[in-house]
């Protein structure tokens, strides 16, 4: 496919995930975690205005230059930003105002890749595509956490359809063999920054489960008095759940004495077999240390991952999140992608069921902070 | 004007307060002192239905159960209420939801209106009408913080026009004499629980301005440093100012060296002879102190208000908010009305260009915590 | 008595009051409100040094210049201050190098006042001896405070017996005649500013109790449900309440079902005819609701003031803390002393077991902020 | 030498550190970071009482049931704990009490030793007596805090002479090869859970400085306007800098316009060839960054540690603080010691001038918060 109907694809995917909300959905931030959609589809928009068409291409009239304070995002070298927590405060520009802009650039884009762009200007537009895949995953996850914590439980989409991932048989572990692995990307593809150098690990013999933790199991865990038991929690995560009073996962209800979860369709009960999602990190650590295992590695996790199937939901790893051997910034504001976070976070492997169709890989590495909930992670084991 | 026709104006004009609004501005909630418009649209509905339809209109069919939990607003007595900090996380009901939910409700209204109400109710339903009267104030009030803290700064409606009040010539304080003077609310008219008893207060002599401080006056303040100079604040005041680093009123901007200030027509530069708005009563006791004069106590101002014009900005006094004697809080939930608000408040008197027309009154009581600068708050000396 | 006598007598008041300490007593501050003992040591004797010797005692010699930075408390024009929430972490000057500066400028004022001190200084040295007998009220506050929140229950003094005050027979309500009643200080002995303007103001007919609320009655309203019931708090009351999850009055543990409180002499169970102490404003005012009667004011309270008994505790009254009609602020730092915390306070009248005698007098305002227990409070009716 | 002599010995040493300090200064707590040295006096004493002598001594008597209550640290398996923000508003029991139970327990231990201990109990002693050397170099950590933060700067003891530890020549960085190396500990002596199991890990080929970063290399970082870039930094450590101004390591201070800093000698001019001490890591980070260098991992640390000198202070790698392969916690509360902290955290490597002889050893982790800049930290290169 050439680049130009990649670019078409993706822009349409993201406003095809807007288009069961409400004007109103578009505005609120719930959270400080969480952006509001209207705020995605303006800062996915930006992303092309400012690294390309300003740049770029000759002639490019910018769309307005208060959009620039608006819709950064972290990216300190491009100028001040709005402070994370103000997004949920802006009424103006408005969703059609925010999408006339899009159109814009969509438009202005799709002259300037009539012709072959200049050297490096294609893999920052590949960039940018990823980019705006990460921000379709967001996008469920923030309408998840806006409709699913409002008093009336809307649906976002009754027809929503999970997409489907191959059914795993047998939960015997499988082994591992100690020795040297390799680890990172190769290959001729797209990858992000954080996925290189490819390098050697030393790892020793293992044992990793070919399923994902389901409700069930988890349900066993919280009946046992695993949120009451600070022998199976880090003393942060213990602090985490007796401050915030966690006594589930997230979106999990308990009325007339059982359990109820909220969903794209709205609010019903528990799924038995579905792997369990929406927990924390603290979480998933404390149950694996309850059934006397733990999680893998995020090395464990990539030498394994041909002889599993994954993909329904990200994996918490062990792994804090790193520089690899040899990992360099790119100059610019391109370089304040990802380096700039690794600290105090955690590794997830895998992907979701909200994950744009082939964005992730097996040595795609996503992270997060080990308290939250908001995002669709499950948990594997390891021993 | 029959109490029908009362009805649908008052209804109207919030209505038309919100008409300039695009739908986008009725959802967001920048600070915690600040409510969506929508929830202003809901909430004045949602006090007919719960406290004349429910109870008195045989028959009528509640609109939706959980409107209750979401547009209560800090009546203990009638159900747990959403923490007002989560408004402006709803993006459900939409607004034209609660449009839809408003027109249920004056349908029923009035159809309950065509008779005679039962004694008892009439005066529920005044006391609702001036309620929503309040509320348009608020929506004002609330419409210019959101558009005023958005950094595009959009216009509220640019042919907005405040309404006119008599000009008052001179400015020589008005002398009072000494001795026993009436104060409350004495008539056949409504007036709130907190305006009764009419009770004699003894004062002594003092004079009070026949004007409010202007622009001008109050910047002759700013330059002569007195956001710095310690003296002139309470100790409270001053940290106030240190911690939220207070340089001006609210909604002024220094740009180029020069002030403007954000009104309904947008950012523009200072008007000198306009009174001085949006500050808190921290700020109008340090002005009034640099000028070594006071604020008049509320009784000082009712004595002496027929002797001048007021009516263009909310006037801080120094009195603390408390009940006259004898005064006597309703039972039920309208009893949460005002006692309950009657500690760490300071009375303001008059009102503001965004009160409604017939609203105020000279023993109308206002009151807010001293340091909020977002009504439309002014100064006037005594000495 | 002569003012060098008096001035040793006040100061070895002082050195009593802390006599039963430990050393390490005299060092925490374990809430921002109380100060560490050895800091009041240190203070009083500051005001001394820096208002008397240093401006008016010809050759005097500072003991040591950054003990103004140490003990300055909240006097803004004499330097910057260590912010109030430190003064627990200072271990430095120790408690035997405060003595010997207490010693030093004790020294220093004996010498100094074997001669007629110059006119107007007499007055700020009575001033500072009603200074410091009000820190050795804030001595008994904050020790009990210090050893009452340790899980050891340290008594004070075994033998600490608090004053005998007489006992008043009766508890018929007092009714007090309509009319112009004269408020504030008068005569030639020392006040402090805010008693002053003596004036006139105009009461209405009232009642007010002879006798103190007692344990076993406020018992009667926490057992009733008090702190559960909206209906009689403040909403800030409310929140109060509930955010500080406050069950009780201050120092009141319930062991075994049975009440008990921490006194001087150390844990025990209730007196039930002692008057009730240590509760805040929100809670006196619920407290009065709940019995269908009120607070008095300040001026109700002083008015009747002649016709009961009083010096038990610390009445709240219903009346904020503003300045009476002329209060005018002394120039200078002694200017600071009184009016610039006249918002957001509520008058106290009467005095409590430990005032320091003759301390307090029928026209006396004492003013604390509403939510605080710590002080030695409690409650008289009107109605 | 035997454990009798070993224990006397250890315990001789804490004692001697506090030698130098006044009773004020084991009281105060001035940040929660900090323990009061007396809870330190009293925490090493419950320690050998909870987990020796009560199981182990047959007809010991505890020494006060409260104690446990105050003592305790973070063992939740051992009974409610003050919470850690409190300890610095006990002065109960006084320093004098402690010191008499610290004596009670060790003459226990002295008759419990006179005997040899049964198996198990040994480790136990042994790993006590480790517990206590950490919390000498925590009592030198929190003391310097106490005395470096009082606005009088007292000097902690004016002979203080710190470690010497050999000096190393050159500056060359020492180049190691790639391939696999052995990490952890491994030998007959004692070491920490957290250094096991000795494992494999595979390593390119890196360089690793001989020397420390001095003060001298720090303030051209300074200088050039280091704290002030961000590209440099972390955005958590950003949000660190601005959040809370710092713009220089602890202790630094500037008075005209030279640096100074606190030591335990009082305040001094910098000395520019000693190693810069008292950083958060995202500091060392962002020298590093500056630098276009790194810090090590902890694996490129160890197996590099024979070929420079370390000790002088302790070293931020970029490793977080992860369980090794086979890592296995105690049962019990002893299980509690080192896993349950395994989450963002930063490993450091070495030891400081105030770490007790013999203490650490190239395989110890120490492990701190990445904002702390308390501890006595440095920077050693890699690339």
């Amino acid at each position: 496919m050439d680049i130009l109907n990649r670019y078409k694809q993706v822009r349409k995917l993201t406003e095809a995930i807007c288009a069961p909300l409400q004007t109103e959905d578009y505005v609120v931030q719930p959270v400080v975690d969480c952006s509001p959609p209207k705020w995605h589809i303006g800062h996915t928009t930006w992303f092309f205005e400012t690294f390309i068409l300003k740049p770029y291409f000759m002639g490019y009239q910018e769309y307005n230059t208060d959009y620039n304070f608006v819709f950064n995002s972290y990216y300190e070298s491009v100028g001040n930003r709005v402070i994370r927590t103000d997004r949920g405060n802006l009424s103006r520009p408005t969703v059609a105002e925010i999408y006339r802009y899009r159109e814009y650039v969509d438009e202005a884009m799709e002259r300037f890749l009539c012709a072959e762009p200049p050297t490096g200007v294609k893999e920052l537009l590949i960039l940018g595509l990823n980019h705006e895949e990460q921000h379709q995953e967001l996008l469920y996850t923030d309408i998840k956490y806006i409709l699913g914590h409002n008093p009336l439980f809307p649906a976002y989409d009754k027809n929503y359809a999970s997409p489907k991932t191959e059914q795993v048989e047998g939960d015997e572990f499988i082994p591992m063999a100690e020795g040297i692995y390799e680890i990172g990307f190769t290959g001729d593809g797209f990858c992000f920054d954080n996925e290189l150098n490819r390098h050697k690990v030393y790892l020793n013999t293992y044992a990793i489960s070919p399923q994902l933790v389901t409700n069930e199991e988890y349900l066993e865990f919280m009946n046992s008095g695993g949120y009451h038991d600070f022998r199976h929690w880090h003393a942060e995560g213990w602090d985490w759940v007796n401050k915030n009073k966690i006594q589930s996962p997230l979106y999990w209800h308990i009325i007339n004495n059982e359990w109820y979860n909220y969903t794209f369709h709205g609010l019903g009960p528990i799924k038995p077999d579905d792997p369990v999602c929406h927990i924390s990190y603290y979480e998933a650590y404390a149950y694996a240390s309850y059934k006397g295992m733990r999680l893998p590695t995020e090395f464990e996790w990539e030498a394994a991952s041909s002889k599993f199937k994954w993909g329904k939901s990200w994996e918490w790893t062990e792994s804090a999140y790193l520089p690899y051997p040899g990992f360099a910034k790119a100059s610019g504001a391109i370089g304040e992608y990802n380096g700039k976070f690794m600290v105090n976070q955690k590794v997830l492997r895998g992907a979701s069921e909200v994950t744009s169709p082939g964005h992730s890989r097996n040595t795609y590495r996503n992270f997060f902070a080990p308290y939250l909930q908001w995002q669709f992670t499950g948990i594997r084991l390891a021993k």
